[in-house]
């Protein structure tokens, strides 16, 4: 039995995750962490959870949740979590991470992106990226992983095993990605009002979201050199959910069929990456870990989709599949 | 031309006020409050209204506006409002409130829901409570309008007919009403946040809503007896509409043809109450001032339900109305 | 090892049935039926399945499928699951029937509701109504278990424990619900397309909903008297959930919290009813099997307030539950 | 006074049409057309308009139409309008056709995309297409305007500019476009039943949906040189709003300010087409008859996103829009 913890359990990656662990035979969630002083019942802050888990949160240092709990789920903000982690570690917990701090491998692309000085920054660049699909071997023996950012997900998987093989234009990458108001955050702001965003789909972000370099970087390791990626996020009035629509163009001719061939033969083995024919819909993985991912030629160019539910393979349920894989359990315990 | 102000146009019914009175070929609009101090262009506050008016908000004193407009739409919060509205009296302006100041007839009656004293007690029992249907010649020579509140005219409007003919049974009224959250208004608050309301429908306010005594008081001066009324109200995942299930007790017999009767001589000459043989849904009020009414009988008792779009004829449509009534321009103008 | 069937796997119920069994250690799904002739791949027909299930639905007697299943969950309309059932039975299949056919006692209220014969009325009055929480004992040993609709789960949870007391007067029922459009099934039709049903909430089946005599006549039995209930259902636009607001009246004087307690006192070893002291939401139990309760004393009246997921408790999960206490397993094994 | 009929009211694009000449001073709705032969009531087919117009719906034929109406909106399918549109000209009457099928200017590309022989193809080639910021003055004088598809809109308003200055690459253009459920029209689908498409998006018709060939052409007339388009449509969760982002190469170096400023050049004295500097989201236009643009410049590409309500400047606005250029009404009649 692995003792869990869980800093930053108010939001809804840590509502997902509590409701994941819940059906691990070896998960025990020992303590529960918020910013706040109230001490709040986990029902109170998550009513789903009612009569599921009897713990409160509390506002404890990471030193003392390092006492409590053998792996540690750290759901807090981008900064907040590279300050927390290195106590984490110290106190000899494993850590999987769900924000961005771990994921960049240099301190001044994450300052470029994100304006503030890396609070860790000796541990960047050595830091395994937790896409078991890819990195399956770094992750067993981590102490910290770096779970993946939603979009990036959608992105990278269906475009990696074409640019592992050399087959499409590093310099002429689209992706055209969609999500659901969750991947926003359980803070209330007027974007997210709800009849601001219900009736209503808009991009943002474009040309600026934060997640391009997770993407380009993660491609460019993958690829053998670095990719130009133009990525436009939308939200889309749905609570979950992420559909990227990507458009590449192929260095030499590929047909539809062995587009997908490509996509069958990398991902024979995943147990969460389905390759269809079919146009997938975000709603058939939701509440799933399931990747759906699809292949088209269109006047030449390859275009990629896939579909995910953000909060579980874009965010909690890869953060399960990387405790499985750190752990040895078998990877799809509690995720199917 | 009539010079128009509104007070607080930031949030929803202020737009629906704008879009409305935009339409209106004897309204101009000349003066926009907000109690920030940037003095934001309209179309920054309300993208919708680009290119539509050219002006900015301003943090103006009630004095200020009176000055610069013959009638004045107050959509400021309660308390708020009645703080400003004495000085817009004052300085000759006609008002129009939106918010609930104006609407209950005794100060121990509004300190009792609202939990502080009312700013301008004296005022208070003289006000018109502005419903045309009910209540237009008073409307026509008023200086001060309380316009209704969103609930409070999809149950006044299909009760008052059966109460004001002592029809129905007074101490027996269950309101069951359900409605979009743009009637929440537009501050970003957890409960309204997108994930959360999205995909869920709950009570809210049961037994404690603030609109329970502004129906009992107004029914209770139609049947010319305080009314019992159990109100509650509901948060459904749509932007706008308010469906009111309302279960009475036939004081004698009624058959459902004598029932809708009651309800077709009522409102025949009424421009905005539809009474209708179908189950109304409110998208058929959607953006209209419409008020649509029908009535069954279920084991013999009455049951009235109606659909109103709770921007439009639950508070902005309903505004413009009372502003037609009160200078004399056909009550449907920019209405249609 | 249990060999489980399901009639009519197309639908939202058998979907959710699917997923739920996929889970259940000592369920072995061995066939699927469809009315078509096209023998589909279960994954054309839930593209949410992809990869999880290697089965075609086939257009088989039940004849047939009794041959190949142990326990058959049978999710055709009215009418044809009373043609099925005395076949499956035949073939010696336990069978747990999602439609209303086996949950009336008697051929005349089926017909007067149904507007049709009953294809199987012999069996009537001796079949057992699946809900656990008040008929677990005769449950077990069932042959044949009528699983609840999901309008009377929704309402007879919170009224049995009153009305098994004696403390609410039996006349004077009000059940107002609210369901998301799943409830609806699967079938296009221009009342459920999108445009239709989105931002907008309507009444429907006003008095004549054919759920009204199954809580009728279970709240009887549990009573010991026919009590008069008004039943008025509504649309809402999600996919699922429902919400039932319960009007009453207390025979003697009682408060919130013995209100509170009398749930609590009845419910307090079930695994899947929660009483709970805050106003609940549908998404509080979305995606689970969970039935929140809680109840408030507004002017003497006592109001029960409800919600579940209408595909889980309302249907597939209250199925599970049943097939669990049929077969002797834990009752949450594949719930929680 | 204008007599007006509508061929195929019972739609969404005839219930906005009637919405908007409702409020048309100079038009009177003189006949509505349906294929059914039951002759509903307008106010049974769309509750919204109950109240508001006292006609029933009948099934004429096109020549007893023209006896009734000086000017014909034509909201039949494909195949169908062409095989109307003769016989309204010949009788007199003016159209304007929602339909494809006078979009194309050769019969050819019709079957190509369409599957079937064109109706009328003497007439193609000839047709006025009713985008009047591009072709205003051929509108005026037109007996038969092919109203424009609700995607091209939104793609050819923010492309013709460039491409008239030759400003990007006519050989490298992707519109990748997001459409709500209304767009696919009132006929029940399984695609389009609200639980099916509810919390879901999808592209869909991905290299083969059929406005392909009308962007492509309308294009190629203001480019001077045909254009290689791909085109991705995509189902969003909501009644209405088209939203796209269409992403481009620069012939030569461009600043956002100047690609802002060719925008805004060209559509200066345009009333419906707002050049905007925010993001803007599909909500900003709902319900208007506004398109609003902006640029934005991603690693040297030029992206371009404009949003839409797809049955008002998509389709029933731009029909009105055309009705005022044709009868030389002031072009916002009706329309502000």
């Amino acid at each position: 039995m692995v003792r869990i913890g869980i800093l930053g359990a108010t939001g809804y990656t840590g509502l997902e995750l509590l409701k994941l662990l819940l059906r691990h035979p070896e998960a025990e969630i020992t303590v529960l962490t918020t910013r706040q002083d109230e001490r709040p019942h986990l029902a109170d802050v998550h009513p789903q959870l009612a009569g599921r888990l009897d713990l409160r949160l509390e506002n404890l240092s990471p030193r003392d949740v390092a006492k409590k709990a053998d792996c540690v789920f750290c759901c807090l903000p981008h900064g907040a979590a590279a300050r927390a982690t290195p106590e984490l570690l110290d106190g000899g917990a494993r850590v999987i991470d769900f924000s961005a701090d771990y994921r960049l491998n240099d301190a001044a692309t994450f300052k470029h992106w994100y304006h503030e000085e890396h609070p860790d920054p000796a541990r960047l660049g050595r830091v395994v990226y937790g896409l078991p699909e890819w990195f399956r071997d770094d992750i067993r023996k981590a102490q910290l992983v770096a779970n993946p950012g939603c979009y990036p997900t959608s992105a990278i998987l269906p475009l990696a095993p074409f640019l592992a093989q050399g087959l499409i234009d590093t310099d002429d990458i689209i992706v055209d990605s969609k999500s659901g108001v969750s991947g926003a955050g359980r803070t209330p702001k007027l974007a997210f009002h709800y009849p601001e965003c219900n009736e209503s789909i808009m991009a943002y972000g474009v040309g600026t979201h934060r997640h391009t370099p997770e993407i380009c970087q993660v491609l460019g390791r993958i690829a053998g050199r670095d990719p130009q990626v133009i990525f436009t996020p939308h939200l889309v009035p749905m609570d979950r959910g992420i559909l990227s629509v990507i458009y590449t163009r192929p260095i030499k001719k590929l047909d539809q069929e062995a587009a997908l061939d490509v996509l069958r033969q990398r991902y024979y083995h995943e147990p969460f990456v389905r390759v269809v024919e079919h146009l997938p819909a975000t709603k058939h993985t939701a509440h799933t870990n399931f990747c759906d991912i699809t292949a088209r030629i269109v006047q030449g160019r390859l275009l990629l989709i896939s579909v995910e539910d953000n909060l579980v393979k874009g965010a909690s349920g890869a953060a399960v599949q990387n405790f499985n894989v750190m752990h040895g359990f078998a990877e799809t315990t509690a995720l199917l």
